[in-house]
């Protein structure tokens, strides 16, 4: 497996826009120095979501950044996409490297101490940790502490991203937790200059991390 | 590849019934006779739908009848089904051949000869044509004549299936025309004995085509 940097991890969210204006927004993210893509659609056939995943794949290409694809392995070995995201209510982590082999990147959500250890232990590459704020791009929202955040950093040895409703006014909540980056989703999707608020959010975080 | 049987293929629907029932269900139409079935799940989560599938799993090796996964080749690969089948808007039949290998059964839907030939061309090992009559399974039904169906049959050297609102009372329609056998959802789902509603329709099926 290549190594990969989840500092600014950016997850998309076509929903809002046309497929045109969704990617052009993706290339700006890129533009704009995110480390690291996910795809993320909930209500997409599995043919749209393959077409949607290979547009974007060209752009993280070109760009040098890896795609993670939320929840369907199926899609993200279509396109070859370079890893796979899992929630808790997606495929076990021990299935998915089964289907994707060691070479891929596989990305787990944790809530609690319980589910890091359980998720690591079945082979995820990273976990991404939240909400720690409420966040509007999902229905139901169960916040996570930062002591818990703490706690899930210290527990396992992989690296782990803070999520939920994070932006570069609010992350100073995060310092001094050994976290591996932030992942975001609205704070540079919707933003009105997506090149600009993923510079702004990278200087903020680094800031934070003093690396 | 082993072969299969597409001539009594009963597409289950779990939607109307708790898990339990489902899987009774289910059983009961193995012990009719039914000859290749398909889980589909529209709604599941992904780790919802592997757990059906694997609980579905277990009941067709213990009568010796293939699993076929709707849709979804990720949970065909993970629980180790038998085969998937493709609608028009999932993921296209190449890309599920490399993915699933040579070994595992992939089906199309085709409502034209053009799809089917494609589909055929792409690597199909049977085709779902249809509907022939108007369903109340799926959202939107776009009926397929018998002329398309004769047609199809004669235009690509796999089984094809007729599909869409059939039962024992109204297959005669199908009469003449050189299917492999016909897929039906309600017949034995919403059947108030499944065993029994799964034998009449093996034995219409086969007065019917003489075999």
């Amino acid at each position: 497996m290549k190594t990969f940097d989840t500092s600014i991890y950016f997850i998309t969210d076509s929903s809002d826009f046309s497929e045109e204006e969704f990617l052009h927004r993706v290339e700006a993210a890129l533009k704009g120095g995110v480390t690291l893509l996910q795809l993320r659609e909930k209500e997409k056939s599995t043919r749209d979501y393959i077409h949607l995943a290979s547009e974007v794949l060209k752009l993280c290409r070109q760009y040098g950044i890896p795609l993670i694809i939320d929840d369907r392995t199926d899609v993200a070995l279509a396109v070859g996409a370079d890893g796979v995201h899992l929630g808790q209510s997606d495929m076990p982590v021990s299935v998915a490297r089964r289907l994707m082999g060691n070479g891929k990147i596989i990305g787990a959500t944790a809530k609690t101490v319980e589910q890091a250890v359980e998720a690591y232990t079945s082979g995820a590459n990273y976990l991404g940790v939240g909400a720690i704020y409420p966040t509007t791009t999902k229905v139901k929202t169960v916040l996570t502490s930062t002591d818990t955040l703490r706690a899930i950093c210290n527990a396992v040895p992989i690296p782990v991203n803070a999520i939920g409703g994070l932006n570069k006014d609010n992350i100073s909540v995060l310092g001094g937790i050994d976290i591996a980056g932030i992942c975001v989703v609205s704070a540079i999707m919707k933003a009105d200059d997506v090149t600009t608020a993923a510079k702004e959010l990278k200087a903020a975080y680094h800031k934070l991390t003093r690396r």
